[in-house]
């Protein structure tokens, strides 16, 4: 080893030894007799001292050590006399005999520092300096340890984490799959694989039992800001169980990382319905740090002569705590943003409960006291709240308040980074109908299971839209995390829902046979789950975006832009893989 | 959860327990008033026992159960009669109170025992059926403990797990990439990596200081048996260190894995250089589990006319001990062996040490018992020993030598799949000269750093054949499992390196102009290594391919008979893609 100690390590119990350090040039201060350099490396910093008065000769090779060279330094470990208690190895400094220069450095292209001067692009082109500051790196250290823990807590149930190919088989459904011309088997393709799903239950039909995987998956869509082209899934599939032992387990895990990775432990995850979740919160993964639940409005408001309520097919409101006194300007702010197109609302009613008990609405026109009294019953308003009231249809509604309610959420400062809040959303709708293309698609995926009391409704193409499946998300603070299902394992109804999701008998044979077939020789009851590896880790590290819990994330074009790809290549390689580039 | 118990957990100590058991039907046997049937999971087999008498009913449904049919049962643990004590839980079986079958199962294409009649096609065909197989199961358990392992031992010595790329740049050095178009940069691919080389060695540079990953990785190769298109490798690298710490460090993860999962505790790793082991095996990653080393006869054996002998550039010998009575058949096989094309001898020599100390040899016209003599103290021969002789240009007979050692090694049977001989081979060349293309390729990777005191070798052409590398292999009996070196961390080092390779500056630049730039920000000393982690585990399972210890492999063709993939797309994706299919 070309050191003794890292930087992170040397305490006051060290003083007197000789030791032997390596690492980055942080930065240096020249203090008139005295030149400081504090040595940084990815356990921490360590000050380094040189003596004008005792050793010119080095003091003078130490002061010309630009940032970011990377040197070895022998030396004495000495008690501090202007201690630092911010860093750990804040009470000593190295009395430094020699310096080796290992490797020089030209002037970065921003600092290396918390409060960095690079922006995004520019940062993302250097990502290997960008890497440097501890914050990403601690990210990166954040995730490694929510990899290790996932993997001690399946180890221990019995859990076996088997990897599954990534060379595979392009699927119609769902998203775009990334393809991979076949240099062997001319004009055929493999694509990359978007989960692991009908080789994880494949393993279940193997009697594999209890399956995990971390693992990247991959999908080919047009990229948001917290999209990456390739990620990273827990993928899990266990067999002989029912819903509640998949969610029990799960569950388990969640509390399990919370523990060792944030020190917090959560309590028991509250399990709502999806209608339940769409009801109060207008959305499947609601935000539960703050309550502020819906309101619905529609027996308190309507035949007042208030054509907008009275032609809505709903009406319903949230009651923000303590927000009555909110500005003329405030309530106008509010209006904007939810009639913003991207919401959509037409317009925002409010009522201010007054500390006095008197009530102010937008709408005093129509509703009298007596009216506006039963309005602050119904939303359990109390002196000094706000009622505030969306109306029209109800699904476009019930989203626009749930934008709504966050937003109020962030300016009540009830959406805390570091308070976490989650549960179960269960009972999801087996399918939806996509008005484009004139066709029910699978919610969640089509290996999904019916529950058994709505499977009679499969046989109907009316009643098609209210099977609920046995199906459940895990959602913390207001993110989908993970996401599951009981699958099915009969083949009749694996055909079946292939049917309802228009696939022949053909298609289907062709796209999944071999899951088909499988069915066919002893498939068990099975159930599984995935979560979002990325967003779990950004949700830990109390981040918005998942790109920094990634060492070489993509950008919004799907460009690594620092070793610059995609890229084009050689004619001759094209044309060893039978494909030719169409402009 | 359907069950109380798995089917490998009930003992003696359960007597009288309700239980209720999942599982397939392994088998079952009618002896007249009583049925049993083996229920078989990941966990075991447990005896199921109906009496035809006591329960007429159950006994009757039970008898119709297929064989992998899935079944649910409710009973009570019994303690046996007939006690089977090959298996744990050979001393109980189950009174079963009721069955529930799960599902069923038509007749499997091969039967799932350990002696099955499937072939290799069938198996692979069904691989969900073959992975019921217990020793194919087994394998898999295997690996991911030995995965399992792998992380607990790194973990602890301070390595992060880091997740680098898939979809990454193409690089035409080296094996051919598999290529994927991208959708969102018309005209431009991604590749898919063939190891991580340049992203760990960025992490570096970031300071990550120790970086690992169990990572898959891609090579697009005309495969042979114990190929496959992807793999799965075991990267590690390491910040301020020198090729000693390199190898103390892995060396030492190999113990651990040999002490946790085969319960081996190997000793140190022995270390000789490529030369050494060239002169000595003829080959750089030797069978080490038995001696027979090569014995050099130029000085003993030339100027007694034989011309083979003289004009031979190498006479080289090895000493099969106790064969001297080898019979002529057996010796003429011998030569058949190293006259193969793919051995390509023109002939053996051999010289019978008698029991009685004579020598016969097949040179004796040549040689008379004076000179033999001296042949057989060279090869510190004793009686009964069979010395083996090839001659010919240094190279070729090493390489025809090194398999008829290890041919030799097989028909003594000291190549024992449960015996274990690890070491180092280090010191490998820099550059190895490709007749084909007339010029020199790295033979490790573009970034292995020659020894320091060789550089100078690398101003001159005509020793840059000469130069050795801070490389390094480490060999398990005859398999090179993991090979890797210290890096170059000079940007004019790396440059000059790029040069020898004829690599002109501008291609260096647009191919790793990342990596180069990199190096001018503070790049500190490194060297790492990879392991092929696929191979590892099949010699710790004792098996020739790797095969079996891939849940879902591809064939020779680079297929996944299973899935049929690759396979054709449609024509609207490759337009998405602005790409087609060149006929």
């Amino acid at each position: 080893m070309l050191r003794t100690h890292n930087c992170g390590e040397l305490r006051l119990n060290h003083v007197s030894q000789d030791v032997e350090l390596c690492g980055w040039v942080q930065k240096s201060r020249d203090l008139g007799g005295m030149t400081f350099i504090d040595l940084r490396d990815r356990y921490g910093i360590t000050q380094l001292a040189f003596n004008m008065d005792s050793n010119p000769e080095l003091s003078g090779v130490a002061r010309k050590l630009g940032r970011e060279f990377v040197i070895k330094v022998v030396g004495t470990v000495k008690e501090r006399e202007n201690k630092n208690l911010q860093i750990p190895t804040g009470e000593i400094e190295i009395i430094v005999k020699t310096i080796e220069v290992l490797n020089e450095s030209i002037t970065p292209p921003f600092t290396i520092e918390e409060q960095t001067d690079g922006g995004d692009d520019l940062r993302m082109k250097y990502r290997y300096l960008d890497l440097r500051r501890s914050s990403v790196r601690s990210n990166l250290q954040l995730r490694h340890k929510v990899a290790q823990q996932t993997r001690i807590y399946l180890d221990t149930k019995d859990f076996i984490e088997v990897e599954t190919p990534v060379l595979i088989k392009s699927t119609p459904e769902g998203a775009r799959d990334f393809v991979v011309p076949s240099r062997m088997n001319p004009g055929e393709f493999y694509a990359l694989p978007q989960s692991p799903q009908t080789f994880k239950q494949l393993l279940m039909v193997s009697g594999f039992d209890r399956y995990y995987q971390i693992v990247k998956c991959f999908r080919d869509e047009d990229l948001r800001a917290d999209r990456q082209p390739e990620f990273t899934q827990i993928d899990c599939e266990m067999s002989f169980v029912e819903q509640e032992d998949v969610l029990n387990m799960f569950e388990g895990l969640v509390k399990h990382l919370f523990i060792t990775v944030k020190g917090i432990d959560i309590s028991s995850l509250p399990r709502i319905t999806y209608d339940e979740a769409m009801k109060y919160y207008g959305s499947d993964k609601p935000d539960t740090r703050f309550d502020m639940k819906f309101v619905e409005m529609n027996e308190v408001v309507k035949g007042k002569n208030f054509k907008v309520f009275d032609e809505a097919e709903l009406v319903v409101a949230i009651c923000a705590k303590g927000c009555a006194d909110y500005t003329r300007k405030q309530l106008d702010e509010l209006t904007d943003f939810v009639k913003r197109p991207q919401i959509g609302a037409t317009g925002l009613v409010y009522a201010r409960i007054n500390v006095d008990g008197s009530i102010k609405s937008s709408v005093d026109k129509f509703y009298d006291e007596t009216a506006l009294k039963q309005w602050a019953e119904k939303c359990n308003a109390q002196p000094g709240d706000l009622i505030l009231i969306l109306a029209g249809n109800k699904d476009k509604t019930r989203k626009a308040l749930c934008e709504l309610r966050l937003e109020m959420g962030s300016r009540l400062g009830l959406r805390d980074k570091n308070t976490f809040s989650c549960l179960w959303v269960v009972d999801f709708p087996l399918l939806e109908f996509n008005e484009e293309e004139g066709r029910y698609f699978a919610m969640h995926h089509p290996f999904t299971s019916p529950k058994p009391e709505d499977i009679h409704l499969l046989n109907d193409a009316s009643s098609l839209g209210k099977v609920r499946a046995n199906a459940y998300d895990m959602v913390i603070n207001g993110v989908e995390v993970g996401g599951g299902s009981v699958r099915i394992y009969d083949k009749k109804l694996q055909s079946r829902m292939f049917e309802v999701l228009g696939f022949s008998a053909a298609e289907a044979q062709k796209q999944f046979g071999f899951l088909l077939d499988a069915f066919q020789y002893g498939a068990p009851p099975h159930a599984g789950i995935a979560f979002g590896f990325d967003r779990l880790c950004s949700l830990f590290g109390g981040a918005d975006s998942i790109r920094d819990f990634i060492a070489f994330p993509k950008n919004n074009s799907g460009r690594d832009v620092m070793i610059d790809a995609p890229s084009t290549i050689d004619e001759k390689q094209l044309k060893e893989l039978n494909v030719a580039v169409i402009k």
